[in-house]
């Protein structure tokens, strides 16, 4: 098959693999119809060393079940399917308590054994936990928002349940990537009223408006801060979804909070030391969650309003390209050109 | 009156100072019965210079009321009544959602224009909405243990709280002084059913025993966190309460938390940059939450345990002395002679 590899920072090839096999008989093959470029994966794009060479790419995908394990059951061959960007047993009892990211027989695509997602196919480990069946006959003008369920949508809305956003709440959504529009339409999913989403890229904060974005504030650092609590009589928002990962996100995130309140993180942090002293978070008893979404918990959840189309998270995907096209999309993302690149196969 | 204060690391002394009076029509005046010394007492006995000096100490106290000012009702002359360490109004926003140590209108004792409360008498700021009466015939005996409604019993309920700690909880308490303590008592009123106290000191964590500790580790560091998990299946408990606020206590806590898990502080901070990344709080979705205690909220809730005998938080003092004695407790404390030193007055 042909799949696409990082060779180290800029460098993105589409090549030809291995064909994925059955190799546990837990596993399942999978035909990829729709994948996806990844904030996350711009990581490697911009740091990679060769010493990682070559890393297998993508881990977002929607596609058809070729092959089953012998001790996978409830699929078929043929069946439409979502699989999470994490694999997981669903069975363990993280797992049942919705945190299939802890899973201690689950793993991530592109490592742990497990090739790629921007690829024409992939080997699911755990397919029976893993994967979620579609209704077979969704319409092509579906997939875009089915494929969100893998991630990003899951991701946002993640960072909304962490922090507990309830009806009549007021929130601040830090980044206008698709993880931080998807926390946006997550936190008005879940009634909050007031939603003030930072961002700066007014394409994109449109699409954040049509979400349920009250206000947009594209001032960044000290300026943004002040104007969120400008915004809120001084108090700043009792909710602050962080969905960037760069420290000064999170810098703005504890700024913007207000006391008592939460800072929910789920872009992932590019630092390990930060500030939650007296003056950070101990002081205003501000509370900090979030992590790697458990995207197959929310997947029953979220599925209903896809499919009858209370909600349209497909919107994030502005650009659709080949597989062998893959570069291209990396390219355009990282230029900001792309909010979010769908591979078409 | 006579009061103490600090005048470098290590030089407490006790003096004449001003009688407090009626400064605002909302302050009341409180002879005090009870005062104590707190662990954060100890950080400026360790480290304060003598730019600062004199600094008044102590924010702990039980009392009777001497004078009250012309806005404050519900109070008479000769009430007992306890005051938390933070004064509020406890009609404002931030104080009806429970979170008194965030009220605009308020303050800290030896700080914000009011003097301390190791001292004979104190001016209490919002004096209706900061003191709680408590039954006038309260018999001596008593008194140690509403006495700790002040800070050490809200303190470690707070920890106990904001971590959600529920029925059949698993709970690590790090930390053996009182506020450790109280947060073991705390999490067993909670309902906890496994707790597990990391503490060195065994005349210590005997009393955490008795407060319904189910295990005492006595290791610290990264033995502390193996012997945490060795007692968890290698889990970690879902709930760590941080009760001591040194950064190798925080990184014992990341160590002995569950993913998915909780760590509560309520040892106040002694740094401000910690590891929050990828491998201490995000990727296993560790949530950080805690701040200095909305005792206030409290109060109501643990009262009627203490009057009626069902705890005895008091059992945390194990010295008392008088006044003037206030130098010798504070160096009993930090020789680790005395766990808790009430001043009897």
């Amino acid at each position: 098959m042909r799949a696409a590899f990082m060779y180290e920072a800029g460098d993105l090839r589409v090549l030809d693999a291995p064909d994925p096999v059955i190799e546990q008989p837990t596993d399942a093959v999978v035909r990829i119809l729709r994948s996806c470029v990844c904030g996350t994966d711009l990581h490697p794009y911009h740091s990679m060393t060769t010493d990682e060479a070559p890393r297998a790419m993508g881990h977002e995908f929607i596609g058809v079940v070729e092959e089953l394990g012998s001790e996978v059951s409830g699929f078929r061959r043929g069946d439409l399917v979502v699989s999470p960007f994490f694999f997981a047993d669903n069975t363990c009892e993280y797992c049942r308590a919705g945190l299939h990211t802890a899973c201690p027989n689950g793993g991530w695509y592109s490592a742990d054994g497990v090739n790629g997602a921007q690829a024409e196919a992939a080997r699911v480990p755990q397919a029976q936990g893993t994967l979620v069946r579609l209704p077979a006959d969704a319409d092509d003008a579906l997939l875009s928002s089915l494929l969100t369920l893998a991630d990003v949508y899951g991701t946002g809305y993640h960072a909304a349940k962490q922090a507990g956003v309830r009806p009549g709440d007021a929130v601040t959504v830090i980044g206008d990537g698709a993880v931080g529009l998807l926390a946006v339409l997550s936190a008005r999913q879940l009634g909050a009223e007031r939603i003030i989403l930072m961002g700066r890229h007014k394409d994109r904060t449109d699409i954040g408006r049509l979400f349920g974005a009250t206000d947009v504030v594209p001032e960044r650092g000290e300026e943004g801060i002040a104007t969120v609590r400008e915004l809120t009589g001084g108090h700043g928002t009792r909710a602050v979804l962080e969905a960037v990962g760069h420290l000064p996100a999170y810098e703005m995130a504890v700024g913007a909070v207000r006391a008592g309140g939460v800072i929910s993180r789920v872009g992932v942090p590019q630092y390990e030391q930060a500030p939650i002293g007296f003056d950070s978070l101990f002081g205003a008893n501000v509370t900090l969650t979030g992590g790697p979404a458990p995207v197959r918990a929310y997947i029953d959840a979220l599925l209903p309003g896809v499919l009858d189309g209370t909600v349209d998270p497909g919107r994030v995907f502005d650009r659709a390209l080949s597989l062998e096209e893959t570069p291209e999309g990396y390219r355009a993302m990282d230029r900001r050109e792309a909010l979010k690149v769908m591979i078409t196969l």
